[in-house]
């Protein structure tokens, strides 16, 4: 849940007569929910962290959150490995060297490198990202469950080595062709192998909710008793939802003690709800991949997730990740792999924090929790606020009339906006229009010349004074208004 | 849960030698879950439809799932209202009675419009689409909880009114400033008038999941009391998460005997599997947009929902929905509000179907489900494999080679896949390249001139037989190779 705000904040308007929107520079405080009252660490391997003691916000939380990890995750990001695995992914060494720096200076945990075996030069790409000496972030490598690719993967110099093996009856049949004794075997085989050089490794299925629960617990507390460092659950084609989710990590939990990394993809639009609700089933480790990119439409994007998780624990986000590159991130790789950020995406897409509606805008400029879960100064970012449109209202007018420092009642303001909306009717009007129409009738009001409601006059005022102006609302209103939204957004 | 296929299908590969993916034509049945053994219609406003009997395909499905509607659910479309607040939105008559005819004839329930009082133009065009006489969808239109705006609704010919208002604290607060007692007496008056016109009425409050539990119950008995036709709950800054969502809609399920409509934010990356959650918890109703266009980043897109709902139950979505529309539906809204769509975008962004990995790959070509839960074949679309890179594995190559009717060992083909793989290992490499490497390939075998192994004396034949090349692994091979992308999915 997600409680209100102890203050109520007033935010001050402030724009520039450039720009269509109006920007909303005084952030007041944003809430979240806090779904982890308590911290319970499961896991042997790591180091006790304290617990972090909160009060429950939620206005009626649940009891039963001791197994949450919302607040005590860690990322593993897989953007040089499954992000290599997007249809228009080509990574130069150059590339990637600047997405893995970035990453550190991100501040995520973990790295995960395309296989040594997938080609030679998969190979030395991956050896000169061990040579980086990152300050923060572990690297890993994801290889077959073989002993070929594990000895090739030892040598590259990464701090560990991530297995994964189809357990699924058709992955099993159509992939690798192996039954469960022979994956069974193999997994222990590398995995004492990789243990031996005295690096990570993780266990993982593959299609872990196509596969028999049995199998897969049974395989899971084999390679636990030996000491894996992680298993992994993976919904390798998209088909799982939050609640299965839920359900597989709870059980999965009682059974090993070791962590419980996630791998989810998005075919149909579960990758970060599922990942949210795998820690709070009690897995510890989520992979994602900057813009999502993967095979198909890929895996939990990092922006949606760290939106996500900002929601049930900013302070612990904020504290961990260094939020004002992600924008910069996302760029980086979009260039490389030769694509637009999508329109929509968390955090960073152009309308994110953009309000339009006439309700919404007079209860943002009230305070900004009435319509936002997250601030967009945690992230470097602007909320604005649209109002030349026909959904406009008043109140979002009659801010732009206390910017422009113009004396106008309320009434005024009212009339002032009728004739925006009747304009804007015919065409969107750009903060320009609105200023222009604002300073025209509070003219006419101090002149005597225009009294509340009289329309006509009003459009006679606008007539002698305003430029003429295409008001076709066709293709280029529409295009210089998105060139003015996006710029202002930049 | 998403069980294996009964059959194991075969898939037969033809290209045509211009474009770098293999499109697979053959289609095998696709795989999905049923968490919906059993159907329970808790409405008594709506008449009763055959309960769904289906096995209960799942390998360990839930015994709980009596309250599930997953396979018994309605669309309100609402690209003409929420999606008319997106910050590019700007619809004219014209392009709204194009996406109300289209949406028509895709199956939609219901469409929801802007609000009549919105403006006047807004009042003209809800009268004018009224008038269609749209063949399957019913016409809504979307208010303030407020007698001015009901009476202009009822006006305008709509078959039903939603209205709404904020019942959270600081909404309460913030925006419109009344309280629970005011809230009810005028969501009475207002549910009593619409009622008495003869149309359909929801009563929905705002930003519900921050909203004292109480209240929010304590005002849909009393709206349910009086017959309102459904109940909407609305998570208006997307700050839920499918457990509380299923929480919220299970109690409200045993609160109220109307419909239950759900309206879910993106902000944080949940509001296709919390429209999920919901109608497993008993839901009737969830709200969409084309690409999910609305406030800030938007609601539950009608695609995602759509692939989300057809892993639940494939039958039942495309016996009422005419799912080859989707992509021409998406591209006029598109146009329209001067946005791309999304490159993972759901069923229809460009890699949606497209396969790249080896071992991807490799099982992809001997059955689609091993890596797809979704047959694009039910989209009008077509699924790709990628074997001109330096992840690629050699069953891929070897299907290439069957379609092009070249007679080469396995060994053989391993040793072609090596170069492949060598030579995208410094640039990715077209498919015309790839077959030309094929064809080299095969032809220094059949000469004699070739043997397995002998990388120099290839490399030598390639440098004889191939055109030059730009061998460079930046923009303009892979702006080609982009452009190959789109131009076979398009």
């Amino acid at each position: 849940m997600c409680p209100p705000p102890d203050q109520p904040v007033t935010a001050n308007g402030s724009g520039n007569g450039k720009e269509e929107m109006v920007p909303i520079v005084n952030d007041g405080p944003h809430i979240s929910s806090s779904t982890n009252g308590q911290v319970k660490k499961m896991n042997e391997n790591v180091a006790e962290q304290p617990p972090a003691v909160k009060s429950h916000k939620g206005l009626y939380g649940r009891a039963s959150d001791f197994l949450s990890n919302t607040s005590n995750w860690s990322i593993i990001e897989s953007t040089l490995r499954e992000g290599e695995q997007f249809a228009n992914a080509f990574f130069t060494l150059e590339t990637k060297i600047k997405i893995a720096k970035m990453l550190d200076e991100f501040g995520v945990e973990y790295i995960e490198l395309t296989s040594p075996a997938a080609s030679p030069e998969s190979k030395a790409h991956c050896e000169a990202i061990c040579k980086l000496g990152l300050k923060k972030t572990k690297i890993l490598t994801h290889i077959r469950c073989h002993m070929d690719d594990a000895r090739l993967a030892v040598e590259t110099g990464v701090d560990g080595v991530d297995v994964v093996i189809g357990t699924s009856s058709f992955l099993r049949e159509h992939s690798h062709g192996k039954d469960m004794t022979w994956i069974t075997k193999t997994a222990i085989e590398v995995i004492e192998f990789v243990k031996s050089k005295g690096i990570e490794i993780r266990f993982s299925s593959e299609d872990s909710f196509r596969s028999e629960l049995v199998d897969l617990l049974s395989i899971y507390r084999t390679v636990d008793k030996i000491h894996v460092n992680r298993v992994g659950v993976a919904d390798t084609v998209g088909c799982a939802d939050p609640r299965q989710v839920y359900d597989l990590v709870r059980t999965l939990r009682g059974v090993v003690s070791c962590d419980i990394e996630c791998h989810f993809h998005n075919d149909t639009g579960c990758s970060i709800a599922n990942a949210y609700a795998a820690l709070e089933a009690g897995a510890t480790h989520i992979d994602t991949s900057i813009l999502g990119i993967g095979e198909r439409n890929g895996i939990t994007p990092l922006g949606g997730l760290i939106a996500r998780m900002m929601v049930a624990d900013p302070e612990y986000v904020k504290g961990k990740y260094n939020l004002s590159m992600l924008r910069e991130l996302e760029n980086v790789v979009a260039e490389a792999v030769e694509i637009s950020v999508p329109f929509n995406n968390y955090i960073t897409g152009f309308c994110a924090f953009t309000h339009k509606a006439g309700i919404h805008a007079k209860a943002i400029l009230a305070n900004p929790s009435t319509y936002e879960i997250l601030n967009p100064a945690d992230f470097g970012m602007t909320r604005y606020v649209s109002i030349g449109h026909r959904l406009t209202g008043w109140n979002a007018v009659k801010s732009r009339v206390e910017q422009l420092n113009l004396n106008l009642t309320d009434d005024q303001v009212k009339d002032a906006t009728a004739k925006i909306k009747e304009l804007a009717d015919v065409r969107t009007q750009s903060m320009e229009d609105v200023d222009m129409i604002l300073r025209i009738y509070h003219t006419g009001i101090q002149t005597g010349d225009l009294k509340v409601g009289q329309s006509a006059v009003l459009d006679k005022l606008l007539e002698k004074h305003m430029p003429s102006r295409d008001a076709s609302p066709n293709g280029s209103a529409n295009g210089n208004k998105r060139a003015r939204i996006e710029g202002a957004t930049a």
